[in-house]
């Protein structure tokens, strides 16, 4: 059931850092996203791989970890993502963006959660620093980075307390709770 | 298999429209949007729902049709969608546009898909119109309309041709191509 794998595909941010994500299963993932709808099928998405050790820490220093968690920096050594994917737009298609990477990026998620993996949707990103380390010539601009691995956190659902408050929050067992507004409050009648 | 899934969920615009899709649904629909990502878990997006002849109707004239299909308007009556859900971003809640509608488009379709329906991501929609016809408060910008049913023609992929046309077209027999781009022409090195 695809709600299932939905429920099941939450924002994972700590992970098994030793289990590898090979190049052939970021392609499959990939994949997915180019069988996916497209505004006016122009398909201006463009995807850069990483799952070797030395591109993933390049990679890891120029991106934001949950904002909301203010005293916790971002995973540690051990505990970082597997593997990388970079969305790019190619300007050269099409310059203004609309919604392709975000249908590209629940294909590619839902997909690496029937793999047994997780990740996360990355926007905060040192973009400059990133184009310079990873070579990205300047047609392509820089949308979102989806960092992979397989999950090393629980991550739970709760409903949106009294106090209307949506953030996130880590409990002293670890577990990560992600505050979710009722059904009926986002119905507009 | 999501991959079948996804394979499965092409932009579908003709349907059966006599097969008439209940509100429940459409409830169960919105409820995968509900639980998927959003940035910074924000959760700006609401939802209108339309599932009765009359509220279809007034919607039915206000959308944009397959603009590459240049002799065809639309679907005729009797191949019109059975339902929609409007995407409102609730600007109370968030002002800026993120990638929350595209992720929200993907779990919505995919879960229609596999209820054995299909439907269409619509951005070319007269705002106005459907704010004044729907009575929509200004607080909420109109982002997108899913247009909903039980499919009713025929969808297939096709590989990108040497002259790069991505443009989507119907042949004699009503089958709808979609040229897509091979893997190898998305991934960057």
């Amino acid at each position: 059931m695809i709600r299932d794998l939905i429920v099941s595909n939450r924002s994972y941010r700590r992970f098994h850092q030793e289990a590898a994500i090979d190049e052939q299963t970021l392609r499959e993932l990939v994949d997915l996203a180019r069988l996916s709808a497209s505004g006016h099928n122009v398909q201006p998405l463009k995807y850069i791989l990483s799952c070797n050790p030395e591109k993933n820490a390049l990679i890891f220093p120029l991106l934001g970890w949950a904002g909301y968690l203010r005293d916790w920096p971002g995973p540690s050594e051990g505990e970082r993502p597997a593997a990388y994917i970079v969305v790019l737009q190619d300007t050269e298609i099409r310059r203004d963006i609309g919604i392709d990477h975000g249908i590209a990026a629940q294909s590619i998620l839902l997909g690496a959660r029937e793999k047994g993996l997780g990740g996360c949707i990355i926007a905060t990103i040192k973009k400059d620093a990133l184009r310079s380390g990873l070579s990205i010539p300047t047609r392509y601009e820089i949308l979102i980075v989806l960092a992979l691995g397989k999950p090393k956190e629980k991550v739970v659902i709760d409903p949106v307390g009294p106090d209307g408050d949506i953030k996130y929050w880590r409990d002293s067992e670890g577990v990560h709770h992600v505050p979710k507004r009722a059904l009926e409050d986002i119905i507009v009648r």
